[in-house]
């Protein structure tokens, strides 16, 4: 089943009513797409409780956390306080929030322990790969040069998709790889699906457009088609 | 008014239903002591709209924010994702969470236009002087080598807090000065106003307790009785 | 006596008998402006040793040092290793490096008791302000929109200057505040003696000059002329 | 070849004549075992130029870099700065500047391209085998609850090692690895190669030995030693 991730960054639209709209149109495309797309929304840390009570279908993710257990840490966010809020998983090593490789090797484990899924961002093949060695849930590439571009990876540089699908699965064939950076229509989404990705990752598509009910069904149904011609 | 302000940090107790039963306790308390001693938490960020939605009398707290406006900044917390979920102001520099000088003079400002109350923690007399320079709503001055020790700073270093209060005065007669680190007593309260503190930042002592409410009351009680005696 | 204080950065420039050469040019002009120009280059960290070795006028400055003493620190470089080095002072909170509030406290405080003298940057007014609180040897403002734009903030901005000025004679009237980002011209440093600096902090202006040693002859000869007419 | 790697740290040891003493003995020694021991320092970067023109046997490393190109850096380290001053290579990642997995990758990539050798740090074998996706020049593997403890990783945990060893390989063959940690004698170094390590990463067991010259020539003979009877 391909996967649908939105990263709500901190956009003015990640927030508040505006945050929760979306995530209601996702859960709606999520009740229709039940059993063909999954749906993932990494939503901001003060709008996990909000959204992830209001939401059943859709997936709701942290987009960081903290290398830390509980205790005397004043403004982190370990794993435990994303899950108590309502999170099933996290996103990890996002290019905007860098993290050390030890940390990565860290928190994949702990979140695992936890049962909170992971999916690690990387930039390159060697990224990916190297952040498969931990066995996450899954893996996103995305060159940074074309997030917020509009430039799709998938058509930009599909080499690198492919190359970090090849790399990941030498290292850890049971790690799905997700493309991102530039993915703004179901057509680069699909093309995704082609190259071999498991899904997208995807941002500014949806939370800067002006329907985001609509782009999120645009690439949904992209996906669904895709997945459907791959059998 | 002395401010009793209530760092959660990370503790397991600051999270889900166990976070949300202190806070349910300090709002009985601060109907209690209403216009007499005035309550803050701080909590964590992915507990912000939970207990915001349940309190009125306390002010709820972010424990900090990170340097960013909203946008593509994944995995941050800006003052309006703070702000949104309900909080009414936050820590800032906290010794667990140090920022960069630059940022406290940033996030200060931009609080402070986005009617957001800021509370500067400091490890020194220079610092709290320093972060007074910036007109924040409060800074607290907190030895770091006492945090979560026992030791009061009122008892432990009293010329801390007396430094600190001076040295600020100089700088910014209009921003009070709160003593923190080590203090577990309604009687180390009591002596940090005697000080001329105008409050207290405790965690530990309230979020370790076996009866928080019970420890709650007797500090916010040591403040009313001590701030009354100063007429 | 003026200063002229060249920040070496990270540029190519910056290494190396490059860096050496800019350094034998600046001890020839501080021979030369002895007793009228002071001469401060900050140096990158690898070069500090060879640099100062070469020279005897020229006041050679680290550009960054790591809050931390000696000890099992891998990759820090605690104020004892610039000063072994031959440093006799260091740059701090650089607008490419910003420290934590904290730290710069610490770090102004045991230069001192090492002998190092420290020049903090703060890129606006308030910033200079706070860090004038620890009595470091000097300040330097730097609006960092203009840094290496060839702007010069004693034209582009001259009220960051004189507000910066003020404001930290308020908190500490012993502390010389220069002026940086921008500054390319003799023209231009004139103009910052004139608003009360005490001299200009400047970097791309020498470091990417085709004729290192011209440039920083025509600041110093605007330096030493403009401090004359001040008498 | 069995590695002798000594991590300088910032020790008050590690810099101006101290340090260079230590040199001297390194490259007395690195003559006596031309061939069969090899001899690596990492020394502070302040250290880099001057104990490079003193050594010719000894192969020097910086202890870190940042990653960055030469330009607008100021207090940065970039890769060609330590290579202009001497060094032949780099450790990366050590347990006390652990690095973002994006610059790993990047900074082995660049170094290669550089001509200069690369020894990334990793706490577990999940670590190790991460970093050796990237292909450095070697991985040491250390568990960080071991340094500077006097417990050698060898005997406290030799299953770190072996498994290191293990999954190193089944990611790039031609990585060595060498065991760090509490390695304080000939008998925990040789202990290391007998598991299949590479050679051995120590610090203290050096830096603050009464005799240095002497405990790295136990060191030394102990790995000629294991490394003649594996043949």
């Amino acid at each position: 089943m391909p996967v649908l991730a939105v990263n709500y960054k901190a956009y003015p639209t990640a927030f508040g009513s505006a945050g929760l709209a979306i995530a209601l149109s996702a859960e709606k495309l999520a009740e229709q797409y039940d059993g063909i797309v999954r749906f993932i929304l990494a939503v901001p840390a003060t709008e996990i409780a909000r959204i992830s009570e209001a939401l059943d279908k859709v997936v709701v993710y942290a987009q960081h956390v903290d290398p830390v257990e509980p205790g005397a840490y004043t403004g982190f966010i370990p794993l435990e306080a994303v899950k108590e809020a309502g999170a099933k998983g996290t996103l990890l090593n996002h290019s905007e929030r860098r993290l050390r490789l030890s940390d990565i090797d860290l928190l994949v484990r702990r979140a695992t322990s936890l049962g909170l899924e992971t999916l690690v961002c990387a930039d390159t093949p060697a990224a990916a790969a190297a952040a498969a060695v931990f066995a996450p849930t899954m893996v996103a590439v995305e060159p940074p040069e074309l997030i917020g571009t509009g430039l799709p990876v998938s058509k930009a540089k599909p080499e690198v998709i492919t190359s970090s699908i090849r790399m990941v699965r030498m290292i850890n064939p049971e790690v799905p790889v997700l493309a991102g950076a530039g993915i703004t229509s179901g057509e680069d989404a699909a093309r995704a699906l082609e190259l071999g990705a498991a899904g997208v990752l995807v941002a500014s598509a949806v939370m800067k457009a002006k329907d985001p009910e609509a782009k999120m069904l645009e690439l949904a149904e992209a996906l669904a088609k895709a997945a459907e011609k791959q059998g």
